[in-house]
C-alpha cells in the first residue's frame, strides 16, 4: 500500500481507529472488499492503512456528501454492523477536513 | 497504545504517513522521545500510531497554534531534518480539522 496521492487541499479525511477482537470471522476478506468498493465511490481520493495492536485506516474524500454516501452504501452498512458486533472491541471514526498538506 | 481519548470536536488532527528506509539509525529511540515530548506540549490531545509497510501516526491538537509550536520545537525540528535525510523514503503530513467524531 503506497502513500495516497491526494490532490491539493481542501478535501476530507475519515480517520478510522480500531482495536480488533480475537479471530478473523471474515474480517480480512470483508476489509479487502470494502477497500475495493470504497475505491469505486464518487469522490474517493485514496486510502492508507496500517495495523499493529491499534489499527488506523485513513480514507480521503472530495467532500462530505461522498463520505455520507459511502457510509450509507448497503454492503458497507452491513459491514459496519458486523464490525460493531464481531470485529472491533473499540473504534472511533473522526471526520476531518484537510486544510494543508506537505511532504516528499 | 490505546485509542486516543479526544474531546468533543472541533479540534485538529495531524496525519503523518511515511515509508521507512532500511535500518534503524536511532529512529526508534527518537520516535519514542518525540511522543514523550509531544505529550508535554500545550494543546496536545493524544496520539495514535501503527506501522506495517506504511506507517501512520495521527496526533491530535487543540488548535493550529499548538501544531505550529510543536513543529518549531528545537528537538523536534532536528528530528524532522533527520527524518527527511535518513528515516523516510517518502512521507506526507496532512493538517486537518476534525469536525465530527463517533464510535464505541
Amino acid at each position: 500500500m503506497p502513500i495516497a496521492d491526494t490532490p491539493k487541499p481542501p478535501y476530507y479525511a475519515v480517520i478510522f481507529t480500531s482495536l480488533r477482537t480475537k479471530g478473523d470471522n471474515d474480517y480480512s476478506s470483508t476489509s479487502d472488499r470494502m477497500v475495493e468498493l470504497a475505491s469505486k465511490q464518487t469522490g474517493f481520493l485514496g486510502i492508507e492503512s496500517a495495523r499493529e495492536q491499534l489499527g488506523i485506516t485513513v480514507s480521503y474524500w472530495a467532500d462530505l456528501q461522498s463520505i455520507k454516501d459511502w457510509k450509507a452504501d448497503v454492503e458497507h452498512h452491513e459491514a459496519q454492523i458486523r464490525g460493531r458486533r464481531e470485529w472491533y472491541s473499540e473504534y472511533r471514526v473522526r471526520v476531518s477536513k484537510v486544510e494543508r498538506e506537505y511532504g516528499v
